[in-house]
């Protein structure tokens, strides 16, 4: 259920961004707040960096940390492009959702990256599940926002 | 955990409603778009409306629903006082948060109201919990427009 969650959130984002051409892509949700392209690069990288916090495998695009993650928007000038981040956004999903599919149930209770094993017998709720719950909210609360961008009919 | 999660999300939402004043309520979280306080209303009359759909008690404010889901923003001209949907928003949300501590962790596996006991045989996955997940996705969504009224330093 908490996986069907995620995919669910998941289809409606990419419906939003399939909706945007390029060019809407660099606008802004509100006035001064983060550009379109500025959340895809920057859902993207989170996703991506999902891979290793869920001991799946290395991250695919450890480039997108300093633009998307570590800097806000508009602090960097050279950003990639539409096309490249549509590209890594699809490919990092692609790639987490074929780990889940195949993460048996059990594990999603075994603890995530972040966290020593010792740590762990004291935390028990620090495990891989709770990442991806509390990745959904953060795509849903970024969806919130892409979705001002809609055309107001 | 799913439960944590919810609790957590509105523990963040309270933050930002708790810091905008009733003037700041009447701004639109952007231009054209909702504003805070028809958000504050939304909210409330959809959380009002887990009370029954999780089988736990009658809406307690159903007087809500034509104005806050039935309607657009704006479309309805009297609505009412911030301060009564502060209270209002707090007293449903303490509400549902007694009956979910209460209520065992089987039973979340268990039918939401609006599917029969006959399809859910057929349906498993519409049970409470879903509805918990969803919820906390929807309120995950109005976050992340509401933090677009957040002040810039």
């Amino acid at each position: 259920m908490v996986t069907d969650s995620w995919q669910k959130q998941l289809i409606y984002t990419n419906k939003i961004f399939d909706n945007l051409s390029d060019e809407e892509l660099m606008e802004e949700v509100a006035p001064g707040r983060n550009r379109a392209i500025y959340l895809l690069g920057h859902l993207t990288a989170v996703h991506d960096r999902m891979l290793p916090l869920l001991r799946f495998e290395e991250a695919k695009y450890p480039e997108l940390k300093p633009i998307f993650l570590d800097s806000p928007d508009k602090a960097v000038e050279a950003i990639p492009s539409a096309r490249e981040l549509r590209q890594q956004w699809h490919d990092v999903n692609e790639t987490l959702a074929n780990h889940i599919k195949n993460l048996p149930a059990e594990d999603w209770f075994t603890r995530h990256a972040n966290i020593s094993e010792e740590d762990f017998i004291k935390e028990p709720h620090r495990n891989r599940l709770n990442v991806l719950l509390d990745r959904t909210n953060h795509l849903s609360n970024h969806r919130g926002q892409l979705l001002l961008l809609k055309k107001k009919i």
